[in-house]
Parts: structure tokens; sequence; C-alpha cells
């Protein structure tokens, strides 16, 4: 139990961060824990992991691909403590195996969706996103990227620097110019922090306006996500939380000096719904938004039942 | 005409800036030369003239103030010298007073579109837009404003100042946080840069996808603008020129280092078409954004023959 | 002057009552008090005209059609007061005339827009649009009518009483069933109280979502108004005021006895944005919304500087 | 059989009345009825059992919740009369503690998607509606309610009694002032007769324009349903039957008296798109209306050969 | 009179053809017949226009041209028949080199629309759609265009010769290819046969659908069409006539043979609605089709009561 | 092995043409080279079958129909090679008949969704919307179809002589009358060539602007199509190959000739997107687009890690 907390720890004070690295993170850690654990019964042993894995939750309850990698290591049954533990071994395995691939076969999967000759606008740092762009370069494609800053964070410096590192010719533009260039544009390709029961795509503040002027001038709108990324308590109805993140990323402190009646709001993320998304491209395959209830459902492994009763 | 050469130096050298103030400054000047210039007939007299107010309007050829206030000061018909001086005058005269009550004219037709309790939304830093809120405020109607930055250039900087100054109370956001908070906003009001014979409006770079949100949202957008923003060369099917700035503007030197493949687009203006455009408040009246064509004709008194034939 | 006020006082009591009524009655009275005023001079003519004017106004400062009357009859430019009061006669008599023509006149271009086997809905009980749809009829086109039962009034009951004495096939359908049935429509005809300067139709509770409806059917939605229905105020920025009327007019008293949760909320007007209006039939012909600036000022004959300085 | 057909008599003759309570009184009569029978086989067993399904589910064809009730009953696969006996009777036991429940759970799951703060509007009287709103109330969050009259049967009168114990407040309007107070609106909630296999919800006559004016507002429009209102039959392509009801309803008889052009047409329900429902919150979770057929399909257990060849 | 007959006579047996030349025509024959009609009195000269403006009219009471061609030449207002003869013989003449240089001027107009390197789509084969483009072309703006072949009568070969001719890349693609294609697509240019008093385009048959599709994907649709082209009837309501045109148009003899339940419609044109329509290029300057019902009224110089009571 | 080799050389020299032959066709061929493969163990023989599996479906790589009955086919768990044989007999004898009923419970399954008196649109001349339309006239519904001509191979001739058997009033009309004519249609009810992932429909050119027009007008569009039209690699986020067609299909070769700057492109198919599609008729019930997926996954029973590694 003690390397297990330390791991929490770890979760906790965000020394591991990302979506990716903490969902593999955890599922190690709990593989980890059921391979030392001592316990004289099945039920015992179910017991304990069933703590572990709410110590492991419980760490950053916001973040989706925490309770998903727990889940898919948990999905067990087994007669036997030694039964349960080589089903958690595999189960953590393949998880952090599928995982890991994941970003590759995105990148497959979404460069299908690019032709030779497209021009493909991307918002934020979208390693998902990224992946599909480099792609389809690699496989010769002859690809224009339009990469928007992404205010306040500015996002798009690291956009752009990855771009030139590939090669690929780019677009460096404001956020506000999106609706502007977009006619010119053939494809949208975003990440996702965020994807509810019903479709919706939480990703960064901004987002939700691209995908309005894409959806406005008929341009396909694509976001490629890791499966880890569908938030399975959207079943119960629970709206994602967008977290409002500090004034002064957005205002520098001498312009904001003795403003008294201003104040600044700076949420990290919106809302875009599943009316102005085309396609979400996984690591099991390109489907609708409207899938997400079958992601949660058949390939994450829960149900409604779990989510209201687990206290992880 | 050598004070007259002086005062287009002015313009020209950009040390008069501003639609209005070049508006005002032409139109004195032209009064001026038309008082001193010497001519034994009317014939000779309106060459003479024709010859300033071409002088004048070549010095900023995208500047639509400037031809709409020479064309406006030059609408005198007149049997001899002494008759058409003092028309010029008086036309002169006029349109400094109209011009100069414009903004305040503005902002009390504004002023009405706003609610007691309104929540109010404005792009980028335009003194009509914010004449209408002040007045609404000054009128002890509660509102509340979200104010953008406005990247690059970091108008919303000033407008926040501005209304922090009045005293009203201010949310200021990225410009990509525009559509997040748009279903908790009654109105947007926006000013011009220049106005189309269709309605179409050009604004700030953003202004578009602002419009845009409003509309998903059945959100009344709303565009302050004095008449001499309306653009006569659109009638003869010209395209209002969109200015594209400097990259620095866009991204720090630092970011930009060595970066080959990346390129910055740097618009200044986006056009919102009218269909996104509720209603025009001008300092003679709300329109809708399809009688641009009259006010045009019948307020600023182009023909199509004269913006063809004029050398001016 | 006493006569005009007793004029005033049948104005203000509701003793007379209906915009057209209203209109008439003003230009009869205003008419009647200038033919019977003494004045030296034409400067007190005018002066004491504008006195009459205001008083008329000022009744119902609500009511769109008694300025507009007054103003139709005010328009004289005269240099004795002979000439004053003949011009004015002339005017009264003109309006009159033209408004009594009116109805006949928007029933003859309205019904232009009706082909023989057509489906019509109507909203309401609109003298104007029951025009339109009896002059259709009595050309011998077969048309069918859906009309709505218009709550809480039931305005809805004289539309059918009228129609069914005119002998024209008829459902009835609660305001609730306007979207079920709108697929079967041709075209929907409504009247208006009041039309803003750019082009919104404010009309009878629920007219906004029949238009709607009729929009996303791609359905012809048509407004039936006199030219005294243009609301000159809306030049100004005014916002039309949409009245309230009486709780119980919708809550029998013995199913709100003791509720004190519960408020009613009966706003008596709606108001339907010009992109939903294909056409608006009017006694000076057929126009599209936006069309309501030229007839506030072209057809009515009001400037904004008037607006802003008179007293009436 | 006697007490089956007896059971089965109650639900024709509307003595049991309401989706809920004919699925589980269906359910019990079922379950009581395979308790009693006597067979030699299993095979005699299933045939009775199929008969006793046909009888009831022949009592109301287009009773949507009570061939979903029997079909969740039969699912049971058994070697032995005595397996069968006890599958049927826990199939029945769980469908009817679940039915009780899901009011409970539908109210739960919708309430985590009202905000504090919100403004909420529900048309008709819908009982897993209110559940979601009477359970945000509960857990404290501030709400304002607008609610409809629904004419023509004035459903609207239970609504606003039932808010006002509550002691939630509540705005109540005219079914055609939906439109007009959209904009204030963050969700629309309303519960379902049936929902269709692609997803479009039969409800209360007018539901179909509150969905129409959320949409054009960008209002979240959110169906409070339990699983039984899904429409197996859609799946082979069948229309879901609207009642017209009696006209007397609509009009008055003094009103109707002598009209002979005019007839009442009453639907009870309408029809609304899948893309007009942002959310389903059924008691096995949140979905989106696309689910319709994973739901009829998993959940309720059908098979498109069963619904061909099934006589019940 | 005999040569004025023999000019009708032209017109109706359709020697005379094309919506400009049997304007010009018509003018032409009225200015000569007012050339050479006696008369004593200025009343018996404008009894005999009169007469003389309704035979040329009833010529072909559809044609559009006509009326607005006679109109024109018609505007005077005399003391004395020399008077009138020379203000006729005026009006024809302007009239007759405005139309000649119509077609010129739209393609100035309109070309200034077309930027370097754009793509643009045309539908039939309009002269006044491809001046505009051969205008473009010979500024030396590289443009690519996409023709429709236009069934059933194939104008779009004509269309293809013509572009080839001028050495403008184009690629010929089916009707039924238009919304394929019109992602690529910057402008769509084509003409018109009709535009009604609300800015509706009547034109060759498809152009609405071709106009859908380009509002769906923001593209810009552009009209261009002579003044004479507005269609002053519709101030009464009137709507325009869809000719049907011969069935064997549309299908070969041989596949018709023996098809009894089988009819062929073949309307020759549809209409565009105004909200589809970006702008309209005439010769007087470019406008939205909003301000139809100003080129009625003050170009062309109709009143509603002269559309009521002429007999021409 | 030569056997299969020939069935093979049939598929691919298009002996056997049609989406559903082929699928029989390759299902028999495959059933029957089991039945004849000799393989000492279960390996031997899985290694066979698949070698024979990808010789199938590497005749015709972009027929979608192909990969589908192969993959049905192929469907079998075995530990014997007995067993292997005979699930595989099964599985194709499964296959051939639901393709052979497939047209029949499709017609009546979207018969079901035609009302007595509706008029119906269809577009090209498919078998399966065809299908729903005679079992609609078979039910004695009365109903009206348009049928467009379909340019450019005119398979319209071939619909209105099978409607026209059937004694089905049918009005024929070009493909640019589609949107003219479309407010009078009930339902539109096309075929497809294929169906992606993500509910796109890939049919006829022209289809998408039929569903464009239909979405306009709310008018249903309904889709008839077999599951093996589904296409699988789309899951893998491929694009549906558009197949461009010889320029001769569309432009004579009198007219061609000595053209110069013209091209003619040729587009055989367009896509439709989802939310232009209310439902889809197939023979395993009526679904929404969304799940397109579910087909693929479920019935056809592709998955992912097949799609990607197999080499058929």
């Amino acid at each position: 139990m003690k390397q297990l907390l330390e791991s929490a720890g770890k979760i906790k004070s965000m020394e591991i961060r990302g979506a990716g690295k903490i969902a593999r993170f955890a599922a190690a850690a709990l593989c980890d824990y059921a391979a030392r654990v001592e316990a004289s019964s099945i039920a015992e042993f179910d017991e304990k992991m069933k703590n572990a894995a709410q110590v492991l939750v419980s760490t950053r309850p916001t973040a989706v691909s925490l309770p998903n990698a727990v889940r898919m290591t948990m999905r067990y049954k087994a007669g036997s403590v030694e039964e349960a533990k080589s089903a958690i071994a595999k189960n953590a395995r393949d998880f952090i195996s599928r995982s890991e691939l994941a970003m590759k076969k995105i990148g497959e999967i979404g460069a299908r969706r690019i032709r030779d000759g497209d021009t493909v606008l991307t918002h934020c740092n979208s390693a998902a996103a990224l992946s599909v762009i480099a792609t389809a370069h690699a496989q010769g494609k002859s690809i224009h990227v339009y990469a928007t800053e992404s205010r306040p964070r500015m996002q798009g410096h690291l956009t752009i620097k990855h771009l030139d590192k590939l090669g690929i010719p780019t677009s460096f533009i404001v956020d506000s110019a999106v609706h502007h260039f977009m006619n010119r544009v053939d494809s949208v390709i975003v990440g996702a922090d965020a994807i509810t029961v019903n479709g919706a795509v939480i990703n960064k503040i901004g987002t939700s306006q691209v995908a309005l002027a894409a959806h406005e001038s008929r341009t396909n709108f694509i976001v490629a996500a890791e499966t880890y990324k569908f938030s399975p308590k959207t079943m119960l109805g629970e709206l994602v939380e967008i977290e409002e993140r500090d004034w002064n990323e957005v205002l520098p402190a001498d312009v904001a000096r003795g403003l008294s009646s201003v104040k600044v709001r700076n949420p990290a993320f919106d809302v875009t719904p599943r009316e102005y998304v085309d396609l979400i491209c996984t690591e099991i395959g390109a489907i609708p938004p409207e899938m997400s209830y079958i992601v949660i459902r058949d390939y994450l492994g829960w149900a409604l039942e779990e989510l209201e009763t687990n206290k992880w």
C-alpha cells in the first residue's frame, strides 16, 4: 500500500501530468499493487483492490483518463486470487500498450481523411491532432496548416515549432482570424480534453467557435482523441467542469493595476456540441460523436450501476 | 493651393489620423481653399474645386471617410462663384458639426436598444460602440459588459480602462472565449471601419466570428457607425481591401527565430455579412444594413456616374 | 380647442379604438381644428397647429398609428394661413380616404400571392390578413385556412366565425399545433401591430413562433399591414414596448387561488425579425421588410430631426 | 387464464392508466400467470406464455410501454418449466422495481444538468420532467421555471400546482409565449410519450415548436423518459400514430354552433426530430437520442425477427 | 400607327427576341411613333401615346423588359406636343444607349468582385454573367470556371464554347454535380430573367438549388442583371409566372412511348429568395437584392397607382 | 482453387455485376471452395480459407459488398475442419437467403413510412428505393412519385418505365427541378452505393443536393440500403473513393470538338452527410444513420484489428 500511496501522491502533486501519462501510470500502479497484495480469499482480494482503485481515482477527481485506466485494469472476473492477479496484470499491460500505440493509430486513421493538397486548420497544441497531420505529411501528402496562437497560454507557439521541424508549411494566425480564413480550409483537426456521453467535445477555449465557423462553411471538423478521454460520469448526467484559470494569464499586471470594475474571466475549455463534429478518430477506429455511449459502455466497460455505487 | 497641399500632406503623413478627424479636416481644408480661390467664372471655379478635391482624396485612397467628407462639401449647385463659395462653406460647416455630434447621437440612439439589466459584449475599442454603452450607463441602466482583448494589438486594454473609469462592471475575456459566454449576452455592440453597399460590415479581425456566434444564439448584433463609414466605391463592385499588418504584431521575435516553414498571416479586418447584423446605429437614425445603398445615395449624395468618372 | 380636447379625450378613454379608427379620427380632429383656429400670421398658425398635434399624440403614447396620422396631416408648407388650412384639409382627406381604402388594397395585393388550391395559415384575428384571404376566396380561388385559437383572448373564435360566414373551409387548431401542421401550409398571412425601422414585426403573442416554424419549412410568411403601422420612433433606436396584460386573462381565479410561488407572465405581443418575413403587403404596394425605413421616411414623411425635437 | 383475462380487461377498459402503471401491471399479471400455469413440458409452457403475452399486448395496441414490459418479462431461456417460472418471476420483479425507481433515477440524472441559478422551461405535465426539476430544487439549487398552460387540456395547471407545493418560483405562460421568453431559458426539460428508433420524440402537442425555439436560441433541450417509452415497432418502419382527440376539448359548444365550414383538428401529440434533442435522461443513464436503437435492442431486448413474427 | 402595329407584330411573333432587344426595339418604336403622331393638343397627344404604349405592352404580357422600356420612354411631363415629342425622343435615346452599355457596365462592376485566382461557377448561359467573367479574364485575372450543362436545353454548351473562345479554363459538369464541387468555388455568378420587388430572382430552372448549395458553403452568390429585369408588377403582389415548356425537351419520344402513368413537368425557371443572394450587379451599380423596390420606384419610375390603373 | 479463381475472374471481368449479385456470388464461391478444400488440420484449413477470401476480395477493391459478404461467410469459430465447413456453409446460406430477402424486407419497412396520399421523390434508379415505393403502392396507398432523369446516364428512364408498369402516377423532371418541386414532396427515398461509419451516404451524383433541398424544406429524407452497403474500411478513416467516369457520358463529341480550355468533370457519386438523413431502411430494421458503426461492428462483424491486419 505504501508504494500505491506514493504513486497516488505523484498524480496528486502533478509530478505525473497529461491525460495519457496519468492513465498509464495508474494502470501500472494498480497492477503493481495487485502483484504484491496479500489476500487469503478472492473476496478479500477484491476488497483490497477496490480500496486501491479508490485511492488512485480520488487523487484528481476531474481527470477523465484516471478512472478509465483504473476501470480497464479492474475488468476481471476470477475464481481465485491467482487468476485475478494474472487478469489484472494482463489488463494493465494491454491498456498500457494500447495507450502507447494510440497516438500512432489515431495518426494513421486521421491521416486517411486528409487528401493530397489539403489545407488543414488546428487549434491549440494537441498531440493527437498533430499526429494526424504529421502522418499525412509523412505519407508524402502536400498539406498546408493554419495554426492558431491559442490565447492566453499561446500553445500555438509549440504547434508551429513542431510543424516547422517537420517542414510542413504553416500559416500562424490569431484566434480571431479563424473565421476569416475558414473558406480556404478543407478540414479542421483538433484534440479533446473530454468527450461526453452525447458526443459533446470539451477542448481548449475557442474550439467551439472554430467548430461553428467550420460548420457555417461546410468544412469537415474532426476530433482526434484517445478512448480514455470519453467521460463515463456524463452518463450520470454530470456536466464536465470547466476550469477557470488565473486572471494573470490573460491580463498583464500593469494593465490590471487599479481597475476596480473589471474582472477577468478565464475559462480553460469550452463545449462543442455533436452537431458540429463530423468524426472522432480514436485508436479503436473512426466513429461519429454519437457513438460516445458505445465507447464508454462497450470499450471502457462502464455500467451505470457501477458509476452510481463505486466509491472510486 | 499651398495651404491645401499642406493639409493634404498632413493627411498623407498620418499627422491627421482617425476616420472622423480626417473627414472633418478635409472638409475644413476644402472650405478654406474655396474661400481663397480666385476664379473669373463659375466654370473656372468648379474646375479648381474639382482639382482640390482630387488632391485631398488621393492622399489616402483606402480611407473611406475622406471621399465622403469631400463629397458632402462639394454638394453645391451655383450660378455664381459667390453662391458657390457660400454653399461650400455651409456644406463644410454642416458636415463638421454633424460629424462632431455623430458620436453623441449614435450613443443616444444605440442606448435606447439597451435595457436595464442587460449584458452587452463588445469587441476591440470602438468609440461609437463605447458611446452607446456609456450613454446607457449614464441613463442609470445597470449593465454588464464583456470586453474582448482583441489580439494582436490588445485594444481591449483601452476598452476596459475606459469602462473602468465610467465604473461599468466589465468582464475581460480572450477572443476565443466569446462563444463560451455568448448565451449570457443580450446584445453585441461593435463599431465599423467600413460598410459596403450590400450591408456587409468591415471591422476589426474577429468581428465576423463574434457576429456568427451571436446569430447562432439569437443575440442582437448591433453596429454603431457614422455615415461617413459607408463605402460608396462598393457600388462599383469594389471589394474593401483587407489590410495585412506586420507579422511581428503577432509573433514574438524569439519564437519566430529559425522557423522556416511558418508564415504569419495578420489581416487587420474581416467581413460580417448583412444577415448577421440586426441594426446599424448612425447619426441619421437606426437602420437595417440593407439601407446602406440609401445612405450612400441619399445622405452622402453619391451617384454611380460620379464614382466612375470622378478623378477624386 | 375645446372640440380638439374632446376628441383627444375620446382617444384617451379608448372610446375610439383600433389603430385605423384612431388614425382617421385624429386626422379629422386636426383638420377640423385647423379649419376653426384663428391666427393672424402663418407663424402663429403653425404654433397653434403644433400644440394641437401634441395634444392628440400625447393621449396614447404607444399607439403607433396616432403620430403617423398626425404627421401625414401636418405635411404642409404654406406661405399663408389660408394656404395652410387648405393643405391640411387636403392632407387629412387624403389620409382618411387612403386609410379607408387600405384594407381593400391590401386584400387585392395579398390575394395575388395566393394560388388556387393553396392552404393558408393565419394567427389571431387581423382585419388586413382576413381581407387578403377573403379577396382570394372572392376571386374564386379554392383555399383552405388553418386558424389558431390565439390564447389567451381567443381571437381565433372571431376569425373562424368570419371565415365561416364567407364559406371558406377552415381548420381550427390550438396555438401549439402550428408546427405540426406547417408542412401542409403554402403561406402564412398575419397582421401587425407595429413594424420597426429594421423590418421586425410586432404582432400578437405567438406570431414569432409561427414565423419560425414557417421559416423552418420554407413556407412563405406574409404580413398584411397598413403603412400607419410602421413605427417612426424606432429610427431613434426605441424598442417597441411589449404590453403585459392582466394575469386573469390567462389563469382562472380558482386555479390561481393559493399559489404563492407562481406568477403569470402575459405579454400581448412578440417580435418577429425581418429574416423570417418574406413580404409585407401594404396599401402602397408589396415590399420586403427591409423597406420599412423607406416607408417611414418617404411615405409617412418623417425625418430624424423631427422625431428628436417634436414635442408630439 | 381467467385472472389474466381480468387483468387484460382492466388495461383495455383504462381502469389501469398511465404508461408506467400499465407496464408494471402487465409484468405482474404475466408473472402471476406464469406461476399458476400448468404445463407438462417447457414447449407447452412457452406456448402458453406466448398466448398470455399476446392477450395482454393486444389490449392497447398503441401503448408503447405494454409490449416493452411484456418483452422484459419474457426474456428467459430455460431448460425446464421450473427454471422458466423462476426466470419470469425474477424478470417481472426486476422490471417492476426498476420501473418504480425510474422516476427517481431520471430525476437524479437530469438534476445534474441543472446548475444553480438556472431558468428551466417545461411543457405540459410530465412526471419525469418534474422529477428532474424537483430533484434539482431539493439539492438546494435556486431555479426558476417557465411552465406552459398546454392547451387544450391545460395540464399546465397541474404543473404549477405541483411546483407551487414545492415552493419553486414559477412563471406561467400561454403556449404562444414560449418563443418570446426562450432567450432567458437555460434548459428546456420535457417528458415523452414515445421515442422512435431514430431518436424522434413523440410528446404533447406543442413540444416540437418548443424544441425548435430552443434550437434557434442554442438552449439545451432535454427529454426525461423511462426506457419503456422507446418504441420497438419503429424499427419496422412504423410511424407512431398521432391520436386526434375530440373537437370539444378545443372549441366551446356555443362558439362551434352553426359553423358549417369549420372543423377542429386536435392532434394530441407531435414529433420532435433528433436534431433538436440534446440529451435523453433515462433510468439507465443519459444518452443522446441516436442511442434509441441501442436501448430497444440491448436494454429492452428486441430483435427485428421477433417484431415481425410475434403475435404479441 | 401602322408602323407601330408592325413593330408590335414583330415582338408578338418573336421575330424580335431577348429581353434587351425587345426593350430597345419597343423604346425605338414608341419614339418613332411619337415623332410621327399628329395631335392638336397635348391632351390628345398623351392619349395617343398611351394607346401606343398599350399596344406594345400587350404583345408579350409576361416579358418584364417590355413595360419597363415603355415606362422609361414615357417618363415625360410636357406643356406642349413639341416638348413632349422631344422629351420622349430623349428618353428613348437614353434608354437605348444605357441598355446597350448595360452589359459592359455590369461586366466591369461584377469583375471587381472576382479576385485573381478565383474559381467561379455559372449556371445556364447568361450574357450578363459571362460579361462579368470575360471582363475579369480580360483584366488579366487568372480564373477557373465551372459551367453546368443546364438541362433540358443544354445552354451550357453555348457557355463553354464562349468561354473556350476566350481561353478561360473551364470545367463542364452536369447540373447534379454542383453541390459536389461547391466547396471549391469562390463565387457563383448567374443572370436573371426577372427580379421581384422583394429581391427574389427568377432564373433558369436549377438556379435556386445552386444558390442553396452556395449558401450552405458560405460561397458568394452574385446575380448580374440589367435594371429592366426588375418586375414592377410584383409591387402589386403578382407572382412571376413560371412557364412550363414542352415535355419533349425533356423526354425522348422513344422513351416516352407507351408510358401512360408518367407526365413530364418542365418548368423553365425557378425562384431564388433574397436570403441566398449576396449582391445584384446592375448597370446602375451593385446593390443588395432588398433594393429591388428602389430600382422599380426610383430608377424605372413606377408608382403603384400607375400599375393599378395603366392599361399598359 | 481453380473454380474459385474462375469465380474471382467473373467478378473481376464484371461478368457478375451489381452489389447484391457480387455479394451472393462471392459467398457461394467461398462456401463451395470450403466444401472442397482438403486440410489436415483446422489451422491449415483456416489458412487456406483466408487465402481464398483474399483472392475474392482483391478482385474489386472498391466494391463494398464484396468484403462484407466474405466477412459474413468467414464468421466461424471451429475446433475441427468438419465443424468449420459446416459453419461456413450455414453462414453462406444465411447470407445469401437474407440478401435475397433484403429487397423485400426493405420494401416492407420503408413502405410503413409512406402514408396514403403521399408524394415521394426519388433520384436515379435504386432497386431498394423502388421496392419501398412499389410495396406502398401494392398496399393500396395512393402515391405520386417525382422521378429525376439522373444525368448523365439517364437512369431515370428506367425508373419511370418501372413505375409506369406498376401504374404509379409519376412526374418526370430534370435534376435541376428538384428544388422547385420540393415543397410538394412528403418524403424523398433514395438508395445508396455505400454508407460510411459516420453515417454519410455515398450515392449517385446529385443525391446530396436533393438531400440539402429536402432538409431546407423539412421533408423526410430516407435511404433504402442493404447492410452489405455499409463500408467497414471507413472505420479506418478511409474516404470512399468517388469514381470519375468518362467525359463522353456528359459531352457529345460534336460539341466537345475543338474545345481546348474545357475539361469535363464527371464524378459518379457524391456524399450526403448524416445530418440530412432521417432514416436508413435496412433489412435488419430502420435505423438512424449514426447506427452505421453498430451495423459494421455487430451485424457485419468487423473489428478494427481485422481491418488493419487482414490481407483481404
